[in-house]
């Protein structure tokens, strides 16, 4: 099969589009036909060379795809068109994955657009609902709102409810996180949003540069959630502010966590968020598809930071 | 009524037992003859003016208390032995608390000796079970091992199916914290516990200085809660190391919770620690008793940092 490869650590031009051998299937996984993939920060840092795939995963990058299963079990039958969450090897024809983490496709979706669906929604599911217990009527901050886990954020805690304030870089991507249901929009190059914004919830990215303002930005009983350090790994915490407003700071990762639990993450969104996308009531938001032997291109294009939600990368042509 | 009074902030000499007016009881509340109270680490910072009571609360210290109900309510009739958590007003002849706040005397502990165990356990299971969940098997790091928290911590996780790991001073109070059932202690004094110890659950009281230990100290899926800042109250957060290991850092405090939060707490504690209580599964650990008109003397005692346990304050003869 073909494979984007990682010829060496570096910049988008590293990535190659290759004959590789076939994946292996272990007990407990399935093999899929992959029809799109999507990109991830994960995989810019996979591969400037600074996030290893966990051990017995794929070396390819791609945390997520749809396709049809070609090789099944555990319930799964050949033919069956899903979207699978995955340890990595997306960006290629085919991926074996631990059952656990497979999703059928939610009705009224397309299958190229589900290929986009897995991160996000697990990403947000297992942090916004299943750790931080966003509860309807409160408030939460997700920075980085227009970004493919911010828009899914958005939409999901607006479904739930919730109150949603969103950090964008310009105007246009805050007018497009409104058109998604942000209740408010914070423009980062502007106002500090630490001032501004007091959260029951924040979604973060940013880690070290966001985690004093975070902290200020928490209301009593507040979670943080870090999901990404994209401004740096070590900042100082305010423990009295910490200790005064009864509240948590969490870090935490979707990728490394063993298959089991990423099994309970994917069947909490199959009960909870596949009826709301069945229903129109969340959509995909897609920036744009490439073929996937241009995942540079792609790659170059997340790097830009011009985009509005996924950007996805096809594989074959959908079933 | 007489009550200590806080004549100035500054050290235990300006403790002052003196005349003072009755209590007003407000709705919601219950009024309580006090039998005794007890000393926490919390009235040291009020004494030296750090601390102030939360709004409406007595302005004397003392965060519990046992004695009976003078005036009742609520479920409560005049007569009946009862111990409170308190918002303040522990060093006091007399005392007006939301019944929400009130429990009964464990069967088989003498009402003396209840008054040192609302904080202790309140906080214990509030932190330890109910906000980090700590589990059958989990391993438990409490620092201070032998103060009236430390003491309950290890009992309580003991009789939970914890393994118990616990910090302490000296190789006499290191006796007699394995003595109550800590499987392992560190002499912080020896050793550096974050190269010694993993654990699923820290119960911390020393913030700052113990931050960049503790983050080390935890497992994948760790919690961290800080309860006391001691050691101070900023510090570097490695938040790598947080994503790492997907734990979290959880800053609580117990006094200044709202009354139906705390009768939550109290209503777990009734259901789930007084039969432990009154089985001798875990038991008071008392390191002295004082009269309460000596509560100078009962500070110096805590800063000396010498007693293993609770000091506890008798206001009047046990009923």
């Amino acid at each position: 099969m073909r494979a984007i490869v990682i010829t060496e650590a570096g910049g988008p031009e590293v990535l190659e589009w290759q004959e590789v051998p076939e994946p292996t299937v272990r007990p407990g996984e399935v093999l899929i036909e992959v029809t799109a993939s999507a990109v991830n920060r994960a995989d810019v840092m996979q591969r400037q060379g600074f996030y290893n795939p966990p051990p017995g995963d794929s070396p390819y990058p791609g945390l997520e795809c749809s396709g049809v299963i070609i090789q099944g079990g555990y319930g799964f039958e050949p033919g069956d068109q899903v979207c699978a969450l995955l340890g990595g090897g997306g960006y290629a024809e085919r991926v074996a994955v631990p059952w656990e983490q497979v999703m059928p496709i939610p009705e009224n979706i397309s299958i190229t657009d589900a290929a986009g669906l897995p991160e996000v929604v697990c990403t947000v599911w297992s942090n916004v609902f299943m750790l931080a217990r966003l509860r309807r009527g409160e408030t939460l901050l997700v920075h980085g709102g227009a970004s493919g886990i911010g828009t899914m954020a958005v939409q999901l805690a607006k479904a739930h409810g919730a109150h949603v304030v969103a950090t964008v870089g310009s105007h246009l991507k805050g007018a497009a996180v409104c058109a998604l249901g942000a209740d408010e929009v914070v423009n980062y190059r502007e106002e500090d949003f630490s001032e501004k914004v007091r959260a029951d919830v924040i979604l973060d990215i940013m880690g070290a540069k966001y985690l004093a303002g975070n902290v200020r930005a928490l209301k009593t009983g507040g979670r943080l959630v870090v999901i990404g350090l994209q401004g740096g790994i070590k900042a100082e915490l305010d423990l009295l502010t910490l200790l005064n407003k009864r509240a948590a700071v969490h870090g935490t990762t979707l990728r490394s966590r063993p298959a089991d639990e990423k099994g309970a993450v994917c069947r909490g969104v199959v009960e909870n968020v596949w009826p709301l996308l069945s229903a129109g009531a969340v959509r995909p938001v897609v920036h744009t598809t490439l073929p996937m032997a241009q995942a540079a291109e792609a790659h170059r294009l997340l790097d830009s930071g011009e985009h509005v939600g996924k950007i996805l990368l096809l594989a074959s042509s959908p079933a």
